[in-house]
Order: C-alpha cells, then structure tokens, then sequence
C-alpha cells in the first residue's frame, strides 16, 4: 500500500511548499508595500500578488483531490508536477501583470481538467468492475 | 481496498467538477459586469455570485474529509450527493439574492453536520474496537 | 489498515469541528456589527474576525494534506493537536488585537513547517526503502 501512493505523497509535499512559499511571497509584499492584516486592498502590485496567491490556495484541495482520486487508479504524479509547474508560473506571471497570469493559467486549467478527467474515468472504470465486472482498466493502461 | 472506497472517489468526482462549474460561472460574471481581476468587488450581482463561490471553495476542504472519514467508517455516499445537491442551489438561490441563499444554506450546513456527527462517530466507534476491544459498530450499523 | 489511521481521522474530527467553530464565530460578528453577505468589509473588529476564519480555512487543506502524508509513515497525532491548539490561540488573539495574532501564528506556522518536513522526510525514506532498498526508517523511529 504505501509503496504505490509514496509517489503521490511526493507530489503532495511538492505541492505544500509551492502553497507555503506562495504565502511567504504575500507576506514579503505586505512588508514592501506597508499593507498591514487584515487590509487586502492596496497598490495593484500587492493586490495581484494577494490574488494568485488566493487563487492558488482556492484550488489547492481540488488539485490534491484530484491527484489523489486520478493516482490511486492510473498513478499520475507527471501530470501532478506539470500542474505545479503551471501554478509556479501563473503565480509569477500574475505577479508581473494581471495579463501575464493568463498563459499558465489556462495551461494549468487544462491540467487539472485532465486530472479530473482521469479520476472520473478510473471511477467509472472502477464502477464497472465491481457492478458489472466488467474490466476496462485494459483497454486505457 | 479499491472497491471500498471507489463510491466515495465517484463522489469526490462530482464535488470536484460542481467547484469547476462554480469557477466558470465566476468567469462568466466577470465578463458579463467587467470586473477584470485581481478586482473582487463590483455590482451586487457579481458580488453575490463571487461570494457564493469563495463559500462553496472554502467549504469543499471540510467536505471532503467529512466524506472519506465518515465514508471510511460508515460508506456515506448518500449524504455526499445531498451535500452537492444542496451547494448547487445555494450558488443559484445566492446568485439570484442574498435572501435566497439561506433555505439552501441551512439545509448544506445540516448535512454537514451530520458528516461531520458521522465522521466522529466512526472514529470513536474505532478508537473502542482497537483500544478497548468493544465492538461499538453493531449497534450502529 | 482502519487501526493504523483512526487517530489520525480523530484530529481530522477535531479539525472540521474547529472551523465549524471559527465559522460561527463570523457569523455571529456580521449579526454583532451588522455586516450582511455578500460584504466583507466592514469595523476593524469584524474584519479581523473574517479574516483570521479566511486565513485559517486556507491553511486547513494544507494542514490536513500534512497531517495525513506525515501520519502514514510516523503518525504524528500530537503535532496535528499542538496546530490545532496554535490556531484556537490565533484565531482569538486576531479577534482583539491584530498584533495579537501574531505569536500563536509563528507557533502554528512553526508546528506547520514540523508537520511538512516530516512528510517529505517520510515520503523520502518511503522512496529510498522501495527503489534503493535503503531502510532509513530505523534512523528516524
């Protein structure tokens, strides 16, 4: 058991520094732009940065559920990263301009809808097996 | 082990694609009222529809775990689907007014609560079985 | 397996029950000052209650990501209640003062880091034990 999700547990780490060092990135700019708790609002450089960073903690716990729900039937770290990857961009290019948050945007979306995707199908596949056994993991794996 | 808990992954599913359809409603209202982000005020109706769904966000963490634990103990697929069904027509019940929004939140609190009732339940009933070898789950079950 | 992750599933209990908690305490702080959804804004006092529920409802995915991956292969119980407790103190001490928040969130943050570095030292030592058939458990436990 722990040998087959010790993989996906990797990704998870990954993903909760990437969240940690997002909210160290908020604080560093609440200190430079003098935005003292519980104030949001500010110059627009703190307000993009306070947004990518709100936006990336609001899609946290799909991100693992789907992770979680997609690995444990198909294992998918890669697609896993290449959605941390996505948000270390967005959250950069959010940072810099609200345009320049688009381009990984739209890629980690794609990501996690492929994330989704894959844990609604293991389900089903799943579904199938034990309802009407019925064994379609074959045809995908 | 798959089999157990495939029900709650399909569960797991829906919630995740019910925050995706509440994500793409929030697009929509920001193009519709032309509130680019990092804004996150603007007309009552973007207002309303923008907090329903940093609601339903804030709450899918909690609901998740609710599900697997009470799920883990108890198999709850039945009160996850009631759950959806009742943050489905709290985002549409809020959208439309901040009155509407009640009837549907109070009866997605409930259920809440009964996961939640279900979640500490089944580990109590697990903590006696291991600790105290007193097979509580008959009596619930 | 049930044995192994049922005090685990108990802080988890504990967890939902805490943000249960910390949700009606805004609640009640919109009746007090009179702050109808779907504003947020409104007396320093209201707003320091808002967002010290909004900060901890971030942070509970990630803590409950952490609680699991570290628990599975050291079963930190203790630290999970100590993060528990960290944020009961936060919470309170950002509803009087925003200075006051500030020790039991560097507790919380601290017991947090704990919490994660364990997982990536469990995930670590997982790995190594399956690819490199190297037992670093012994070390640690």
């Amino acid at each position: 058991m722990l040998e087959q999700v010790v993989l996906l547990g990797g990704v998870t780490v990954l993903g909760m520094l990437e969240q940690a060092y997002f909210s160290l990135q908020v604080i560093y700019a609440r200190r430079k732009h003098m935005v003292s708790p519980p104030a949001t609002t500010g110059p627009p450089e703190f307000e993009r940065i306070y947004r990518a960073q709100a936006n990336c903690s609001e899609y946290f716990p799909i991100f693992v559920c789907s992770l979680w729900v997609a690995g444990v039937f198909f294992s998918q770290v890669l697609l896993g990263l290449l959605y941390l990857g996505g948000r270390y961009c967005y959250f950069h290019g959010y940072a810099a301009s609200a345009q320049g948050r688009l381009e990984p945007l739209y890629f980690s979306a794609k990501v996690q809808w492929g994330l989704i995707a894959l844990s609604g199908l293991g389900v089903f596949c799943a579904l199938t097996k034990t309802y009407l056994e019925l064994d379609l993991f074959h045809y995908f794996i």
